[in-house]
C-alpha cells in the first residue's frame, strides 16, 4: 500500500499504519495482498469494513456494528431481500442451463424488461456484467456504422475490458487509449450556471466528432452514463442530452446510454434516466441492480443495429440469460414495479435532496447539491476559493462511516460525495443520513 | 433462419420448416426473435430442446422425456447438485456484496483454489465470465510485456468481449481481427502420425513470433485452451505444449492457458489440463465449470505479471468475488475435491474413451477418437476419402438427441463429435452413451 492518493480515487485504504485495526483485519488484509494482489482496492482511509451480514438497509460488520448502507447501489431492493432468495433458490432446484435451448425464463423476462422500454428498442441480449453490456454495444455499434470513434466524457467510467476501460478515463493514465476515442467535458450543471449545458455539451460533441473526422476516423458512438455518477454527478437540467444525440446521428454515430447506475428506477423520474432526457437512445446497457447483486446485465437495442451483426455472427454467453439468472431479474423487477419503488426513489430522494439542501445554507462548504430520486451528490468546496475539496470529501466519506453510514466521493477531484442507498431507504434513514452529513460536518468544519 | 449452415457452426436450428415442432415450441422461438433478436442460436437440426427441469447427468424436456447430458460441461457436478444449491442460498441470505469490504468467503476461495495450483502461480483474480478472465489476461500481459501480439490456433475459441472475439477465429469471418494477431495450426495428433507434435507446433509458434516481429509487433502472449476444443479437441501426446511455451518465453511473451474447457479436473490426471503437459502458465483463465452454472470466474496468475499493473492501476470488478459466487465456488470445488470427481473422470473417461474405441474398429467413418478424462472428440470422415465428414456428425449429433443423449460437435469443419458430460457421469451412463452411438451409426451409416 502506498500513502499517495491517485487522483479521482475517493475512497482508498492509504495509511500503511496498521495500529487501528484489529488483529483479525491485519490478518484479512494480508491474506488479500498475498492471494489476490496488487490490484484489488479497500475502503476507508485506514480501517476498512469487515461485514459479515446485510439486511434491507442495514450492512453488518464483525463486532456487530451495524451501518446504514447508502452506498451500494447494487442491491436496490435491499440486502438478501428473501424474495430474491427464494426466486435464486426455486431456480437453482428446478434447471440451470443456457439460450440454446428452449426456456421460457429468458423470454419472461425480456418481454417484461422490454415493455419498461420505449418501443422503438425491442430487442434485448442478456450478458453477466455491465462491463459486458458495454463492450457488447462498442461491438454492435462498430458493426453497424462501420466507424471506430468513440467519444466519452472526461471521467467516464463504464467498466473494465480491454476495449471498455479504454473509454473509462477515471480508471487512469496507466490505462492506454487508442487514437479512436476522444472526451468531452462532463455537462456541469452546478459549473454552467446561466450557461445552457445541453448547448455546450453539443458543441463539444461536435467539436470531438470534428476532430475524428480530421483524422480519418468514423463515428462509432457516444457512450453516456446517464447521470454521469464518476464525472460527479450531473442530473439537471433533464433533457440536456438531446441536443448532442442529434449531433452524433447527424455524423452517422450512435447514442449508447449506459444505464448502470441510473437505471432500474434510481433515479426516481422512470425505470430509466435517458428518460428524463426525453430521447431514445441507440443501445442502453444495463448492470449493477438488474439481479440485486446476482451477476446479470444486458444490452437493449433497436432491431435495426443489430440485424446485420445477427445475420453474419452470432452471440452466445455461456450464463447470460441462464435461467437462474433471469429468475432472479424476474424477481427484482418486480419488486421494484409492485412495491413502488421507483415513486419511493422519488419521494424519498427529494425528502433527502432537500434536507442536504438545507444544510447547505449554513455550510459555504457545500458548493452544490444535487440528484435525480436516490442518486444524490454533494459538491464540496474550498469556502474561500470555491475549488474542489477533496480531502474533506474523504474526511466526510470517513467520519460518516465512524458514525455508522455508508457513502462514498467522486468526480475527477473526489469531492463529490456520492449517495446511492438501496431503493428501499425509507424517510427515517433518510433523516439519520441528513443528521450524520450534519454532525460529520458540524465536526470537520465547526466553525463555517 | 437460413438453411446455409455456416462452416463450423455444428450444431444449429436451420430449418425453416416448423412442421415437426409443437405448437408451444414455434411459439417459444418466434418470441425468442422477437425479443431477443438474431445473433441467437439453438440447438438442433429442425426441432430445438426445450428443457424444463434437470438432475444429476439428466435433462427433462417440456413432455417429460428424459435426456442423458453428456454436452454440458458447465454443471460438472451435476444439474442442480443439492450442496451446491444449499451453498448458494446460505449465503444470498447472509450478505451479498463486493471486494472492497473485507470479507473471509473470497480470500478462503482463493485460499483452497491456489492451493491446486503449482506455487509459482500465487495471486487470483476474480470474474463472472471465461471472457472477462481472458480479456483481463489480455490487457495484464499487454501491460507486462509492452507488446500488443497474440498468437491462437485457427479455430480457437476464447470468448465474446471486443478484444476477447478477436482471438476467436472459430466465431467466423465477420468479426474483425487486428493485425496484431496471428494463427497458427492446432497441434493436430490425428493427422500428425509419425509427426512430432510438439515440435511442429512450436515451429509454427516460431514462424508467427517471426512474423509479428517482421511488422513491428511485439509479442505479448501465447494463449491456447489446454484441451483445443474449439479445434476438434487434441489431447495427445501430453507435453506437446512444452516447446511452444519456450518459443514464446524467448520471444519475451507470456503463456496464457486458457482452462476455461479442461480445468476444474475434465481431464482426469489432474485439476488442471496444462499439467498434463508438464508446464507452468505465466497465467491461467477459469471459467464455465467453475460454479457449477453460477457466473463466476477468475485469472490465475505469477504475482510478477501484475505487479506494476497493480501499483499503477487497479481492478474492481461489481460482481467478480462477491460471497455468493465464492461460496458456490468453494462448495463446487469442495465437491469435486471430495467427491473424487477427477479420478472419476479418469476412469469413466477411459471406459468411454475405449468403448468408442471398440466402435471404430468396425465403422471406418470413425477416423480417430480421442480425450483425456471426461471430455472426448469422434472425428467422422468419409471412409473413401478420410475427407472430414460435418453431415455425418450433424445426423449423429440429431440422431442422439432423439434417442435422448445429449453431444454436440465440433472443430473447423464441424465433425469431431464433442463429447463432454457432467463429471458426476457414472459407467452405467456411459454404458448408454456408447450404445447409442453404435445405434445412431448403425442407423445412418447401416452397412459399414
Amino acid at each position: 500500500m502506498s500513502n499517495a492518493v491517485p487522483p479521482g480515487v475517493a475512497n482508498t485504504l492509504v495509511s500503511d499504519d496498521q495500529s487501528s485495526m484489529s488483529a483479525e483485519d491485519r490478518e484479512l488484509i494480508a491474506r488479500r495482498e498475498r492471494l489476490l494482489g496488487p490490484a484489488y482496492r479497500l475502503f476507508y482511509d485506514d480501517e476498512p469494513l469487515h461485514v459479515v451480514r446485510g439486511e434491507g438497509v442495514w450492512l453488518f460488520d464483525a463486532q456487530g456494528k451495524r451501518y446504514l448502507d447508502a452506498y451500494n447501489n447494487v442491491v436496490s431492493v435491499g440486502h438478501c431481500n428473501p424474495k430474491i432468495t427464494e426466486a435464486l433458490t426455486r431456480q437453482a432446484s428446478t434447471l440451470n442451463t443456457h439460450t440454446r435451448y428452449l426456456h421460457e425464463g429468458v423470454l419472461e423476462y425480456a418481454e417484461r424488461l422490454l415493455a419498461t422500454f420505449p418501443s422503438a428498442l425491442g430487442h434485448v441480449m442478456l450478458t453477466c456484467t455491465g462491463s459486458e453490456a458495454n463492450d457488447l454495444a462498442i461491438r454492435v455499434s462498430k458493426a453497424f456504422t462501420g466507424g471506430s470513434g468513440f467519444i466519452v466524457t472526461q471521467w467516464a467510467y463504464h467498466g473494465v475490458t480491454d476495449a471498455v476501460s479504454q473509454l473509462s478515463p477515471s480508471l487512469g493514465a496507466y490505462v492506454s487509449r487508442g487514437d479512436n476515442i476522444r472526451t468531452v467535458a462532463a455537462p456541469k450543471s452546478s459549473r454552467g450556471r446561466g450557461v445552457n449545458v445541453g448547448e455546450v455539451f453539443a458543441l463539444n460533441v461536435q467539436s470531438a466528432v470534428d476532430d475524428l473526422k480530421s483524422r480519418g476516423v468514423k463515428l462509432a458512438a457516444l457512450l453516456c452514463d446517464t447521470i454521469f455518477s464518476s464525472d460527479g454527478v450531473f442530473p439537471d437540467p433533464a433533457g440536456f442530452l438531446a441536443r448532442a444525440i442529434d449531433v452524433v446521428h447527424d455524423a452517422g454515430g450512435l447514442f449508447i446510454a449506459d444505464e448502470v447506475q441510473a437505471g432500474f428506477g434510481r433515479t426516481g423520474d422512470s425505470m430509466w434516466g435517458f428518460a428524463r432526457h426525453g430521447v431514445t437512445p441507440d443501445l442502453v446497457t444495463l448492470g449493477k441492480p438488474m439481479g440485486n447483486g446476482h451477476p446479470t446485465a444486458a444490452l437493449v437495442m433497436r432491431p435495426e443495429v443489430i440485424a446485420e451483426f445477427g445475420r453474419r455472427s452470432r452471440y452466445f454467453n455461456t450464463f447470460g440469460g441462464n435461467p437462474v439468472s433471469c429468475a432472479v431479474a424476474l424477481a427484482t423487477l418486480t419488486v421494484i414495479q409492485e412495491e413502488g419503488l421507483i415513486e419511493n426513489a422519488r419521494i424519498v430522494g427529494s425528502y433527502l435532496l432537500n434536507g442536504i439542501k438545507e444544510i447547505a445554507r449554513t455550510y459555504d462548504v457545500i458548493g452544490d447539491v444535487r440528484g435525480a430520486g436516490l442518486f444524490i451528490g454533494v459538491e464540496l468546496v474550498n469556502a474561500e476559493t470555491n475549488e474542489p475539496n477533496g480531502a474533506l470529501a474523504r474526511a466526510v466519506v470517513n467520519g460518516l462511516r465512524r458514525r455508522g453510514v455508508l457513502i462514498s466521493a467522486t468526480g475527477p477531484s473526489a469531492n463529490v460525495l456520492k449517495i446511492r442507498p438501496p431503493l428501499v431507504l425509507a424517510k427515517e434513514h433518510a433523516s439519520l443520513l441528513i443528521q450524520s452529513v450534519f454532525d460529520v460536518l458540524q465536526a470537520e468544519e465547526p466553525r463555517s
